[in-house]
């Protein structure tokens, strides 16, 4: 875990991105870069703009792939030179990583045929649709693939790596300086813990 | 909750800007603006830029005021131009917040003598010796500040403001779609409860 790499696209969901990063982050001697197709600023949703520094083809090796979620997948799912680089990316990883519906990405580059994975509650249909082996949790591993549930679940995901491949004592080390002690103030985080009326609200918008 | 104001500054935690963003960005109107001395990409703690979108004098009057932690507080604690303008706009305010070492700016720009806060557990000192009263817990409200613990307790904090300002459903709407559900893989997010080698460590860093 030297080389993380994110990628980011106009359309991410700022979270799907920085809640993992910040755990890479706090890892000695990690390097991240944020990689699009034309390097410069990308809107998240809701307005904030964050930093792309590098290049697809200034990327090539990374240690850790990260693909974040947002509206903007549909365009990153249609656009081949984003998905040639992560089929090429991902032949290096050790660490294939999605965040929300990133998944649909890795599926849309071919990586989740029959492979077992999860996304944003909202889109496991559209996940099963793409070829992947839907598993309702909060983060999925599938040999060197793991992905995870919607927006805040990257963070949970993270750790996950950072504990399967620097060691349980690294990763709750990083839980610790980001102190990563969650306390929602209400038990809504998933449909099945929701009111079902939020949950109708929510899916129909 | 319709005009939200995130203070940005190089040296910034990304997740504690973020984190509360997101839960924000969520709630259907809210408008959102990144706010800096000169705005333009600040560099947060571990290379990510974030945009600032707008000057200090741009922004009066937001309803929420946030100010996130990390490296760069100990500047921002002697930036008089920033710190007059959080004293201006708490005055408009409905609610003034921060998230990790926020607090401590809230503290320089003498918002918090007296006042229960808290900030990440590292700092705990540092936001007495200001003249806080500090409380050990993750969220604080006193009155219309909302002070937070490290980090990642941005989120719980910006969702209890959402429930507080806006009611039980819509936090819990807000929650759902961020499918904030947290299942850490590790108990250690707290010095209270990780492994004391590892608290100790983390205290000498």
């Amino acid at each position: 875990l030297v080389d993380v790499a994110i990628l980011l696209f106009d359309g991410l969901t700022a979270l799907d991105a920085v809640g993992p990063y910040e755990v890479f982050r706090c890892v000695p001697g990690a390097r991240i870069s944020f990689v699009a197709a034309e390097p410069g600023p990308k809107l998240a949703n809701g307005g904030l703009e964050l930093m792309a520094s590098h290049r697809l083809d200034e990327v090539a090796n990374p240690d850790v792939l990260l693909v974040p979620g947002g509206g903007g997948v549909a365009a990153v799912s249609k656009d081949e030179a984003i998905l040639d680089w992560i089929r090429r990316v991902h032949g290096q990883t050790r660490w294939t990583t999605s965040a929300c519906t990133g998944a649909l990405v890795l599926a849309a580059a071919g990586l989740l045929k029959g492979v077992p994975a999860t996304t944003h509650w909202r889109s496991l249909e559209a996940l099963a649709a793409l070829g992947a082996q839907v598993v309702n949790e909060r983060v999925v591993r599938a040999g060197k693939i793991i992905t995870s549930a919607g927006v805040s679940a990257g963070i949970d995901m993270a750790l996950t790596l950072v504990g399967l491949e620097l060691g349980q004592e690294m990763a709750q080390t990083v839980q610790l300086a980001i102190e990563y002690d969650p306390q929602p103030p209400y038990a809504a985080g998933s449909p099945a813990k929701a009111p079902p009326a939020i949950v109708e609200r929510l899916r129909r918008v």
